[in-house]
């Protein structure tokens, strides 16, 4: 082996990805010192408790609980804590220290990624992040890098696998969501409170740091629009099969070219997508990442979304650049977000919709139905109708059938589709509005 | 827009993709500007003929044919001319004046990437090649930088359009390779001479190019096996649906660790696929990437392998990393080739096969084949043999009818493999030897 300059790594964190990094640090520490041109020495783990149960049987003497001072003449950082603070605190002493910073924290860089990267274009250190959206899979790069020469349409993601778990299993198996939940939490693909992933709030962080790369903008965690899984059931999903689509719940980073200022729309809802489109066959609980660029024309990007040693795969690449940028020389490369293009509420947004309905079953409904989309500017591609058997309203002396309308509508902007919702809902015709669903994907 | 540092872009080459790069420079300019901190000048495009009917509007005044003029001054050379020479000589000067490189050449890459990589270490330039595989899809940096952590196990690569879309033109519509081929000379998916890609040498550049990166190794051209996709013929191509997999050319760039001493073997040639693997749903002139890590897992990388726009989009995507690397300073990161692993023959490759013949249908025949395969270390996984209606052999006055065997094998070395075919060829059972193909992705 060559003798390489020795760069000091300092980790904070002993969790599931934070001990795999330790493990393969060390395990393949000759080989990652001839890729990156100087030999990485893990100088300490910074946790909170040291007696805590670890699964790898790293030497006890690396661990210590002053993270402050293992900061301290560090080259670089590995922050793989999660969470805000102290997070945050120890990530910009870093940077103010001189060291490069690799992270997984999405939460942080969604929430205060401004703040980080302005710090550390003050001082000319890089902040890393490959592990923070779609864990394993090489996305960040391709977006800052590879595609920096493009113009991106949209990006549509699977980012969250234990959700692409639930939906996948309900829609293989025709299970219900509740069970599928109970079932992944007891696999560990679920947490015990599944908020986070099924109201869609990580799905969020990282729509925002794919939207904030992909148009060279700062998007605000709060200026992306965000709806969990919990509503789709079983009929919903059925329903979504029966017309030739799944249910997938969808970051969509998009460009909207159509007013004359050009702008952004970030959201994450579940939303249906045709079976023959490639997001429609990522199953289980990958993730995969749909892009169309102006001129690369569509690319997808797909693996393991989560796993701690996956992860550890993405945050050693991270360390690998860092160390290579140590050597090289020069000053970090900061963000790219001059393009600053306002991100619009998700009432601007056009879509296609599947809207189902239940109708009293009598003649005119219909009309009365496409007389109120066509008032509120919603134009109808596809209409199917169908009598649910057994059911009924009005009083007892003089029942009216009930029957289901399944409307799939041309691209309508959200603001009218969901006013003219409202007046289906209070029209005399209309029984129970059972689902509006986005149709992603054209 | 803000006041940029000016860098000199000089561009060799005006064809599909020069053409391209040049125009989108010009269209987005102060975009890309904003994005690589510096503002990108095209100073010049050199062309051997002022007066060749060109498809843009690009001003007359850029062009010049004295090519070494203009590359002296520029702060990036863009090499789009394709072939050895010139191009090599000007890739040579372009460093040697301390220029960055950014080109789509593989022929070149693949041939005299080490010399080429060398000068740039020497002056501290950098060259960037993402265009040079798998055309718009990001898979250079990915390779180079995300997974420079991780350990590369395989990479299965479609990553020529040409042959991808006749195979699929075969196996969709039933079709004919001869009559594929000229449809895709027609529609100018195909060269004239389609030498280069139906026989899998475009295919063996990429492929070299991608294990040096892989396996931080120097993978020379020679070192890699290739074979083309001239003698498959519709039966292969419905034999191989009725087992369950697909015919696809196949880049394979894998790491042996059977051996006390780890090696890695570099191959092209038309394998079996199974249907469920994600590369089999690779339609048309599409590329994708299958890369297994071992801490990453399965990623897959998919998009448009060729196309002016398209590669322009990879080309500028490097023309805007070595802008930022000018602004940042410091000197160009190289390659990282000190894993130095052997490359071997494909003879002592593993893989299964399927293993096609015709023989005698007469009793004790599956016997003597199964004892030759035994003998000959190739263990049989299945054997399916249907009588060929109306075939028959011997003399007249004893016919004895003719059985198609198709015989799925185990792992089995290439070596061992290839001396058992040549002895049941030899063998008085066996009439023909219809195929012998790999199957890969397990």
């Amino acid at each position: 082996m060559i003798d390489h300059r020795r760069l000091r790594v300092a980790l904070l964190g002993a969790g599931a990805v934070g001990s795999q990094v330790a493990a393969l640090l060390r395990k393949h520490g000759d080989e990652l010192a001839d890729r990156a041109g100087a030999s990485l020495e893990l100088v300490g783990i910074a946790v909170r408790d040291l007696d805590a149960p670890r699964e790898t049987d790293l030497p006890k003497e690396l661990f210590t609980t002053d993270a402050e001072q293992l900061i301290l003449g560090a080259d670089i950082v590995i922050e793989l804590m999660g969470g805000i603070e102290p997070a945050k605190t120890y990530v910009l002493q870093a940077i103010n220290s001189g060291a490069d910073v690799v992270t997984a924290n999405k939460a942080l860089l969604a929430t205060h990624g401004p703040e980080i990267f302005d710090a550390a274009d003050q001082v000319g250190a890089q902040v890393y992040y490959e592990a923070a959206a779609a864990g394993a899979i090489p996305i960040i790069r391709p977006l800052r890098d590879s595609l920096a020469g493009d113009r991106i349409r949209r990006i549509m993601g699977i980012v969250n696998g234990t959700t692409n778990y639930i939906l996948d299993r309900m829609d293989t198996e025709g299970a219900d969501f509740g069970e599928v939940l109970a079932d992944a939490q007891r696999l560990g693909y679920a947490e015990a409170d599944p908020t986070a992933d099924v109201e869609g709030y990580d799905a969020a962080q990282k729509a925002a740091i794919l939207a904030s790369l992909a148009f060279h903008t700062t998007v605000p965690l709060d200026a992306v629009h965000r709806e969990g899984i919990t509503a789709i059931d079983k009929a919903m999903i059925d329903s979504a099969r029966h017309a030739g689509y799944v249910i997938k719940l969808l970051a969509v980073c998009e460009r909207l070219t159509d007013d004359p200022q050009e702008s952004i729309s970030v959201r994450v809802y579940p939303a249906l997508i045709s079976r023959e489109h490639p997001l429609a066959s990522v199953h289980g609980a990958n993730n995969a990442v749909f892009v169309e660029a102006e001129a690369a024309g569509n690319l997808m990007f797909y693996g393991a979304g989560a796993g701690g040693v996956q992860t550890a795969s993405a945050v050693l690449g991270d360390v690998v650049s860092a160390a290579r940028r140590h050597v090289a020389g020069g000053v970090g490369v900061g963000e790219s977000t001059l393009a600053n293009l306002p991100v619009v509420p998700v009432g601007r947004v056009t879509t296609r919709y599947q809207i189902t309905l239940e109708v009293d079953d009598q003649p005119g409904v219909l009309a009365t139905v496409a007389g109120i989309l066509s008032d509120g500017r919603v134009s109808i591609a596809t209409v199917e109708q169908t009598v649910i058997p057994g059911a009924s309203t009005g009083s007892e002396s003089e029942t009216i059938a009930v029957a289901r309308l399944v409307i799939g509508t041309h691209r309508a902007r959200e603001q009218d589709l969901s006013e003219t919702v409202d007046r289906l809902a209070a029209s005399g015709v209309v029984e129970r509005v059972v689902s509006v669903l986005r149709v992603e994907g054209d």
